[in-house]
């Protein structure tokens, strides 16, 4: 107990103002006994006032380490328990692995039996891998796991603990032992795997987004590659085609395209704000542009035998090389018509800004589909299969999906829902700050910021309103330059400039909202496209500046 | 002005309980002395008096001429003027037709010097045309002008009355003399020239929209063709292709496109009653599947020496045979990209389900742009020509484009503005019509409606909600059946139906908003959307009905 409290008190004093109560009631919790007692409703109770003491110091920490920009992930341990526990030994463990005998695992130094929380599982059947042994290594895979609300939820289902001799016994690997320098400034919403946004303060200070400060969404370690050995697979039906970074690059027309690369998740932290929902609390700088340089997909494929006619094949699959604790490989899928089409512009990089593709983008080959959500700019990329059916991977039939507001986890139906794909309009202010004062110039002040619209659809205006929406000015679009690349397509960003005037001496509220070449716009509010999974958050972004009255 | 208010009285008692006041605020006005008085503030109190009476008694008269489908268009006539008006002759107005000497034109019995307003007009230097003369058959051709709010301006800038005999001698030739016939049962926004939707209970009954129920949006007369010295002229460059439309059957590889095509006015109603807008009146019901059979425009222009490689050509202009009084015609353009990829499925086609176009849909010859917007469709096409720069036409640089709710006519830059072309994700409920009394089964009644998305994205979610947008229940989704025609995208709209459960005994807000597959929703509210123009109304559709008590 006493790590944990002196972790959270540490971060942030102020939400931890009664340690004594804190302690009390979070030692409380130690005693099985009491835990599993009759007094069902105060257990309830107790752990209700938990759930919000442990958020308001999560939240603290969470302030406190943006600040600081180190992550501190100790509030992931789990309390040290009380001497009165059952011990188990890994062998007694073990024998718990079936459905029959009971779903046991240990945490760290703790044995859960998840029997009946299996069917619950958000991952599905995947949580049968632990069964009968430690999971600290699938946390470590999944990040995802590694919330406050995850481990109270584990915690429910806590039985006694694990004994001294098996805790030390078991060798936790680290998969995540050899990742890429990644510089400091990057604001990090997971280390393991890496997770990471630039400061929205420079984000849109150059219309190309250096490597350097690009997002890095991973979802598994980045791999080793030994090049030398290294052939990128193409299945076509029954035929296979190796390509080694070399033949790729001598033997197809070698092409640059500029285009924005989005997370879904981008701006997930405002919808997480509105209501809670599960994934990375990314703010808004998920999303970069860079100019990549590689091949046509379609040229391969049509190498490798690819029959356009051929209507068995619907979906062009991608395996990457980052590979999970099963050795299951991250993938996704794209439909055929926009891996085939010449106006797609999908291409097999070799190149990120003119220089090898950082090992963090996906060194030495990465799918780029532009216009698409970046999950499907499949990293590390070591295999192309055309297939009649989408990528079977997690990531494409369990995740990358939207529901409806009024969509729960025990409704959501994964099948129904559509993979995203071509993403819809967005934007964002970078400058001024939320919450920052700014001074402003005869009651004018210049706001900043970026919008972008996926499957090639250009940004046609920009509206900035500092009434929070009443009234409204239209923006300056700034955009790359004619002829840049070999498409002819829109599938960068504009970033935007506007000079609006403002009432000094209070709040005022900012407002910016895109319009697509398709006349789509942003919503007004995220109720209404509030998903679970807090995936496509793209409502008019909001920030309220203190402006200072003129001298 | 007995002519007026009878007209008026007998259309709506009950707007008109005062006509004895009315009859004496509107007379006062038939005085140009009064009318050009000093008492300039009076004038102007007056006028909005006025402007009040008079949009009162059409709000009743448009009311009243819905409930009976026949349209009145008295209240186009002017006033009757008083006696004591200034008398000129065709030859006097004929002297006042440049900058310089004041531009003078005649409407009906009166003269008017407009010299002030022409560098308002919103259509520009086109009024010109008219200088020194009648602009009737003008405002025949271009119904916009007629409306209250447009004769009340012309009204301000009267001057005197045109001479008996030469009121007699203008000859008012009418160009919509030789109209198609067409179903009672379409409502009409306008007679001359026609226009016109389906009822909106019939909309959504079937997935193709028959020929006959199909919207109608003419601009200028339907004209007649003479299909034995009829051909279609392509102008690549210096090349010019002419083609019978037998020859277009024969020579090229006939295809059938399933497609939806929508005014960019569509539900501009809902619009105007936020705010008012400027254009026809239409309802939910600008809008219709038909399945149209052609040859590709691809073909056609490969086949007239079109280069894919030659980046002189741009746009790809297209002009139809309706023609206004100045023997230009009605034309619009679409971007070179779109015209020239597989992928777009531009066709020009012959028949429409499968029988030769009707006259009011573009006989014999219409370019069929699927997702876009309707006014690119051009009907009654004879010209098509690659060019460097959009179609010059007024419907292309001056009208089918959207400005910011900010925007005023004063402020409003055609020239930067984007011309509408792919359209944006859309829905509308069909049934229960709005403020209908329904009976719950069970507390449950079923909503049924269209959604829409152009650019080829399909609809993969319509969310319905009978709570005014609190929670929401995922409709069932009608589409085409697989391989109905010979492309593979989603042009066509998705047919929908949903059982939500309402609250019997008292008014129920029923809303629907649909996903488009790019993740693309519509916005929440008409306001931020709101365009001078009225175009692109996409806000989720709201209907209030009354459920009745179960029994």
């Amino acid at each position: 107990m006493s790590l944990v409290l002196t972790s959270l008190c540490r971060t942030e004093s102020t939400v931890c103002r009664h340690p004594t109560a804190f302690t009390r009631a979070f030692s409380s919790n130690t005693s099985k006994k009491r835990f599993r007692s009759s007094s069902h409703q105060e257990t309830k109770q107790f752990r209700w006032k938990l759930a919000a003491a442990a958020s308001g110091a999560v939240v603290g920490m969470v302030t406190y380490n943006y600040i600081q920009n180190k992550p501190d992930l100790t509030f992931l341990r789990k309390p040290v328990q009380a001497k009165s526990d059952p011990v188990y030994s890994s062998a007694d463990v073990a024998q718990h692995a079936d459905k029959q005998s009971g779903i046991w695992v240990t945490y760290q130094d703790s044995v859960y039996d998840i029997t009946g929380f299996v069917e619950s599982h958000p991952g599905g059947e995947k949580i049968l891998m632990g069964a009968g042994g430690p999971i600290d290594a699938f946390w470590n895979m999944y990040a995802v796991h590694k919330t406050p609300e995850v481990l109270q939820i584990l915690e429910q289902y806590r039985i006694g603990k694990l004994s001294r001799r098996d805790q030390k016994a078991i060798n936790l690997n680290d998969p995540f032992a050899n990742e890429p320098f990644r510089l400091p400034v990057l604001r990090i919403n997971s280390q393991k795997p890496f997770n990471a946004e630039p400061p929205l303060e420079v984000l849109t200070d150059s219309f190309i987004t250096p490597n350097e400060l690009f997002y890095v969404r991973n979802h598994l370690p980045v791999p080793d590659f030994d090049l030398e050995n290294f052939k990128l697979e193409v299945l076509v039906g029954g035929r296979k085609l190796a390509l080694s970074v070399d033949e790729i690059k001598k033997k197809y027309k070698p092409v640059t395209i500029t285009t924005t690369i989005q997370c879904a998740g981008n701006r997930r932290q405002e919808m997480s704000q509105y209501q809670n929902v599960k994934g990375l609390t990314w703010g808004a700088c998920a999303i970069g542009t860079a100019r990549w340089t590689g091949v046509r997909l379609r040229d391969i494929l049509l190498d490798a035998g690819f029959d356009l006619n051929d209507n068995r094949f619907k979906h062009i699959q991608f395996n990457g090389n980052d590979k999970d604790i099963t050795k299951s490989s991250y993938g996704g899928s794209i439909p055929k018509h926009k891996a085939m089409s010449i106006d797609g512009d999908v291409i097999i990089a070799y190149k990120m800004n003119g220089v090898d593709i950082p090992r963090d983008h996906g060194y030495p080959l990465r799918v780029i589909v532009p216009g698409y959500v970046g999950a499907r700019n499949v990293k590390w990329l070591h295999q192309v299969v055309a297939s009649d059916e989408e990528s079977s991977s997690h990531w494409q039939r369990n995740d990358y999906k939207v529901f409806s507001p009024s969509t729960t986890f025990e409704t959501a139906d994964y099948k129904k829902a559509q993979s995203i794909q071509e993403m819809p309009v967005i934007s964002a202010i970078s400058t001024p700050a939320e919450g920052s004062k700014v001074e402003s110039d005869d009651g004018v002040i210049e706001v900043k910021g970026y919008a972008w619209s996926g499957g090639g659809r250009d940004i046609i205006r920009v509206d900035v309103s500092a009434d929070g929406g009443k009234t409204w000015k239209e923006a300056n679009l700034v955009k790359d330059k004619p002829g840049a690349d070999d498409s002819t397509h829109s599938w960068a960003w504009s970033l935007w400039n506007a000079e609006v005037e403002v009432t000094p001496g209070k709040k005022n509220e900012i407002v910016c909202k895109a319009i697509d070449s398709a006349y789509n716009c942003q919503p007004e509010f995220i109720g209404p496209i509030w998903n679970l999974r807090g995936f496509l958050t793209n409502a008019w972004h909001r920030i309220s500046v203190e402006v200072e009255d003129d001298e």
